[in-house]
């Protein structure tokens, strides 16, 4: 792990970047913040934005406070809210809630005001929005290469490298009229459901710091639950979107491969092609998590990038069309996995969906699970084919250490000690081996929702599936330690959307008596629970759907989501 | 290699396995057939079938040599033809195919006139045909299980085999209406572009016998082009369908990756996920090829098959919305690939599209080619980084010889000495390296042809590509030894449909002077070349078009096909 004596070792190279980082924020922005920045003891910071009233204007705080991304875009297409105050009222929000929670990477104002500033004039000139995402500020996970920008991706052998082109979907959002204006933060390798790497540090989650944020999206999950950002864009290779997502409060879709363009973009084990990570968007309101999707679909990414589908966005599907026009459904609960159950907290955010739908006449049977653990034991062995080479030859220029856990901040002074469950290099045979029996799980779990037409009654099998994102609402640091909620989908490529439901009250969510345990894993997940600790942090769920089925997924989001407002 | 003791050799294998082979077929048509088989010497067999007046009666002849599958279906569907009557005179023709070329694999008369006969119970009890392709024998190559029929796919190992579910595109045929009625011919491991295995031998090309009918779905070419079959489904992972479609003068599509269902069938290089290998149809009509990828997209293979991709039938695209509408559109024609030269009668080919195509105002354009030996490299080193070890555990069993050449009939006999390209075993990570490669490739291609729109005056990149489907007509037995000009789109994903367009004609096709050759294997291309050897080989073209564009495809090669049709 020694670095040359010409060189500057990791440490130094960090050491400037932060100060660069520090430098990019404006001045006078910071000065006004940080007398509202409080000791870390304040765990609950979702309040603070909203009393920087020095910094935020009260129009400023009413822009930010415009949950509806489909207001937002209205009132910029009409020029009602220019582009450049919109983006100025979100930068100023985003670095708030970074000095609260440390979720950017990139900061880069004068650059975003300036694209801003292009996109009204446009609007001036032409009487017409630039496109179906007029105006927007959007922020990117850091593996979003904009060209000319630094691309760390948290490793420090990146520092230094430069972005010579946008990645394609960038190219389309700058397209659609939006308007990127950060990166966020990510852990290193993106391969941890946590927010920590040795340039950047860790992100905390804002409705209590002592909790994470998620990941490997979790820069995104702070950055967005703050109202720093109205949308943003996530990777989820095995629940790196939707894990922030549930943690923070936000919806969130992960795509099935290859719907949304991934080309251009940095990320780790590159060629690793058999469970691809893919881009999707979170919000804080559902109707921005369907007009970014439907934007991008419009925009016919597969003329950017080689490896997205050729399917246009399908109305019919979104209006439901094959799930009854979304009346007299049956949706199906997955109420624990058979490996791991929920605790409390998660299993009244499955009953309230489950009591919210059935009030509007919808049908809700129990989801049997099937095969979970061999799914998720699949794509882990898929990934540990070759990530400890990957990690490796990223990480081997400045020799900064491949961190070994996520649970301590001195991390970055810890000697590797690779995690052993990433370290199963095998043969490209087999490999293949892996891609059969995953193949094979993929076709038995497509039999058995097929044959759930005999429980439906609707004629048709089930139309979803509600279920947990994790087994608990947001741990504390290191302690987020299985993304099998999330990975069994990345496995079988189904769409999944999640929508919050509600928080943890530590007078509601009780802990129970002791069940009979699953396996040595839920008795492990059994004992981390009191409510205590997990109180004020946000619970969501699921809503997973067909492969290539967004459409349809949104649109059956769309109805739990105006359910849950309706019991609320 | 050895066997033990107890076990029969796998030479005993092979004689009891085609002694069975014999059994099958009713003796009473093989003794009207045998005395119609000519000595080898005979080389073009194309019109033995309708001299065999004794097995085939006039209406029989009639209903063989109705080449539009479109019209077929009309009969069927009104019931003037019925399914057995259909059945039975393209079983008959099959087999005196398969006696003039070694075509058919599996063999079950009794069977496919009982489905057949259940077809027409159908029409005659609801009034309505059973689906769009009702009543239709179709031949399926060895990969397509059939549940209750022993799958040897060429390997003696797999002697025995009897499957105990029917591959989900036979599922599909079956909703569909159609009739299996045979399985054909396959190189063993089926990376080969010619037709030979241990257990069935050679299948031998029908205008010449002393060439190869291609490879690997190169009984299907023999088959249909001796009218044995109306339409039949190969498969294809680097040529594999096209190769004896263009050697057979067949038309036939190579549709994208997951377009078509895969599951359950089986295959060599199982899990070899990177360059998959697709299904598709091979016809004597392009009708054919239009109403089986129409009907099998409609039965929503989704449901069966995980891998398949969830987009239904574009009309739109079939109709070229995407494409003026197909007036005024501008196509481009690949002459060489920068590697190998194709000889004159293909060269011919190309030409005689270019002059059809110009004749109806379309225009018509060069395409320089991009590294299409980089993307044929990529794809090689792909399927070498496990065939060896696959390979091995295949025929490990029985210890039948793995096929170091096609050349030599002889081969049976000979130790296996496995051709070097396919055994560059390496590891995951480096196969991911090649992903890597792959997709940079393929970024590189599509940014190229994107970029066309600023040399078609239609305001659009190029429709579509016009290339060769192998530098040669149909080529000696053990001397197809490239399959670059198909496989390049393999590794692109690139729809691509072959177009028969003439035969080779020793006197107008004469050997040209020798060029500046591009590469050693362009000199030997060149040196393999005299007209007498390849007299009578029908020539082909390829209509390339972009991923998942099977629909626009189709509807381009309509307009050409019509367009030679009309210059013919």
């Amino acid at each position: 792990m020694s670095t040359k004596a010409s060189q500057p070792s990791w440490k130094a190279l960090v050491i400037d970047k932060r100060i660069r980082q520090q430098a990019s924020i404006p001045a006078d922005w910071l000065s006004v913040i940080e007398p509202h920045i409080p000791s870390p003891d304040t765990l609950d910071v979702s309040g603070i934005p909203d009393q920087c009233t020095e910094l935020l204007s009260e129009r400023e705080r009413e822009i930010t406070n415009t949950l509806d991304v489909q207001v937002l875009l209205a009132k910029l297409a009409s020029g009602e809210w220019s582009s450049v105050e919109v983006t100025t009222a979100f930068y100023k929000r985003a670095i708030i809630a970074h000095k609260l929670t440390n979720c950017l990477t990139e900061i880069f104002v004068e650059r975003a005001l300036a694209r801003a500033a292009e996109v009204d004039a446009y609007l001036k000139e032409k009487g017409e929005p630039m496109g179906p995402l007029h105006g927007l500020p959007v922020s990117l996970k850091d593996q979003l290469c904009i060209k000319g920008l630094e691309t760390t991706m948290g490793y420090v052998s990146w520092i230094g490298k430069y972005a010579d082109k946008d990645a394609a979907l960038v190219e389309v959002l700058y397209k659609c009229g939006a308007v990127p204006f950060v990166r966020t933060n990510i852990p290193q390798t993106l391969m941890w459901p946590e927010t920590f790497n040795n340039v950047f540090g860790r992100t905390v989650n804002p409705y209590n710091r002592l909790l994470t944020s998620g990941g490997s999206s979790g820069g995104e999950g702070a950055l967005i639950a703050l109202r720093g950002s109205p949308i943003g864009v996530g990777s989820d290779v095995g629940g790196s979107i939707r894990i922030p997502s549930a943690f923070c409060g936000l919806y969130s879709l992960r795509p099935s491969y290859h719907r949304i363009p991934y080309e251009g973009a940095v990320n780790s084990m590159l060629g690793q092609d058999s469970v691809p990570s893919v881009f999707g968007p979170l919000a804080n309101s559902l109707s921005g998590v369907k007009l970014f999707t439907q934007a991008v679909v419009a925009s016919e990414p597969w003329r950017l990038d080689p490896l997205c589908v050729r399917k246009k966005w399908d109305q019919d599907a979104y209006e439901l069309k094959e799930h009854g026009g979304g009346n007299g459904m049956c949706f199906a609960v997955l109420w624990d996995d058979g490996w791991v159950k929920p605790h409390p907290p998660v299993i009244r955010a499955l009953e309230t969906v489950k009591k919210a739908l059935e009030a509007q006449g919808q049908k809700v049977i129990d989801w049997v699970p099937l095969k979970h653990k061999e799914v998720v034991d699949n794509v882990g062995a898929i990934w540990a084919a070759g990530a400890a080479e990957d990690y490796r030859v990223t990480t081997q220029p400045t020799g900064e250490p491949v961190l070994a856990t996520m649970s301590e901040d001195d991390n970055t002074v810890v000697e590797s000690t690779f995690r052993p469950s990433h370290s199963d290099t095998v043969s490209a045979y087999q490999l293949w081996q892996l891609h059969l029996k995953k193949r094979e799980l993929r076709k038995e779990y497509l039999d058995y929702w097929e044959a759930t037409v005999e429980k439906t009654g609707t004629g048709r099998p089930v139309d979803a599936i509600i279920a947990p994102v994790a087994p608990y609402a947001a741990p504390p640091h290191g302690k987020n330690l299985s993304s099998a909620y999330t990975t069994v989908w990345n496995g079988l490529d189904y769409t999944a959307l999640v929508i919050p439901v509600s928080r943890v009250d530590e007078n509601v969510d009780v802990k129970l008596p002791p069940h009979q345990f699953l396996s040595k894993d839920d008795e492990d997940n059994y004992n981390m629970y009191d409510s205590a600790t997990f109180n004020n942090a946000p619970i969501a769920v699921q809503l997973v759907g067909r492969t290539l089925e967004e459409e349809g997924v949104i649109g059956m989001a769309e109805i739990v989501n105006a359910a849950l407002k309706t019991t609320a």
